[in-house]
């Protein structure tokens, strides 16, 4: 779009958010005109959380989640279950157990996996806290919950390793069919892993 | 989500971007993360064009255009032909027609379309600012460049029976076939449109 029809302002605002995950720069313009149109309820409310949200959110130095506060709302927790540690790649991943609300435990964000192709070891992700955590006492089961992956999977192996002689029990999520899905559209592997730890019914 | 995970400040970034089109709840919580892991680049810049937007930006008192400047930079191009007007339901299409590039002329944004049904009359619309843009002098063609929707085309034809008398051509986009469209996808009215209109190869 040439400069000349609505100013560098517009233009800046529409090249940012085409870098927002979800937006590419077709949508990015669409945003912009919406945000433009509704100013007062959305395009102002919007910037001052952003603003608020560069301002005050921090990642938490104990497990790695992101907060305002620090240590996070999940560490400093008085009604959760601190003898249980889910270690989880990603924040999204987090907020996903979260939102299962299957567990009231605590949590470790490694903030990556491990990879060895990608030059990414072990000190590159949140290991060495994970292992002090757990060696300063008090956590009796470590739920590996790292995805499914090549990467996610040597991770696990590798904080196994690391955590075997603290005298903790390192657990990892069931494999199996996921609930709703057929098992028409499932790979052969899950396939395999469900049939293998089939429960009695 | 609950509350007590990642602060109040995230959990309303997240409803905001989840407003913005493009945008649902499931990937405003992948847009807000990633915004917040690359506060630095992307989250911080963001905000503050989004302020300077909710600063600056008005809507253009002559055409309808958004834009920084008053009347806006369509308007106060000299190099555009000032003959010709191009109207418009929306900035969008104003944009689009840009992009295409194919008239340096001015245009008039409605800001809808005359809509009965919907309670929309002939003052709800920017209709009487565009006739007397027309009654000033200086234009000679008006170029109709509305939806080929229902709505778009009784429009279409509120406006030239407004415009009957001022002395101007007033004209509208050409149906047809799509460049680049395959014939077996379009739909009857089309494909009459474009027999209908045949031009000499």
């Amino acid at each position: 779009m040439p400069k000349s029809i609505s100013g560098p302002e517009i233009e800046r605002l529409i090249q940012l958010l085409a870098k927002v995950p979800g937006l590419g720069p077709r949508s990015a313009r669409r945003a912009a005109l919406h945000l433009i149109k509704k100013k007062e309820q959305l395009l102002g409310p919007l910037a001052s959380a952003m603003a608020e949200a560069v301002d005050k959110v921090r990642v938490c130095s104990v497990c790695g989640n992101v907060d305002t506060a620090d240590p996070c709302s999940v560490c400093t927790d008085p009604r959760r279950d601190g003898t249980t540690l889910i270690v989880v790649e990603d924040v999204a991943d987090l907020w996903a157990l979260e939102r299962a609300g299957a567990m009231n435990a605590r949590f470790h964000v490694l903030g990556g996996t491990l990879s060895p192709l990608d030059g990414v070891g072990p000190d590159d992700i949140n290991l060495k806290s994970l292992v002090s955590r757990v060696a300063a006492g008090g956590v009796n089961e470590v739920i590996l919950a790292v995805n499914a992956t090549v990467e996610g999977q040597t991770t696990a192996h590798y904080i196994t390793d690391q955590l075997s002689g603290l005298g903790v029990k390192v657990t990892r999520l069931a494999h199996g069919v996921p609930v709703g899905g057929e098992l028409d559209y499932l790979d052969e592997g899950t396939l395999s892993a469900a049939l293998k730890s089939r429960t009695a019914f």
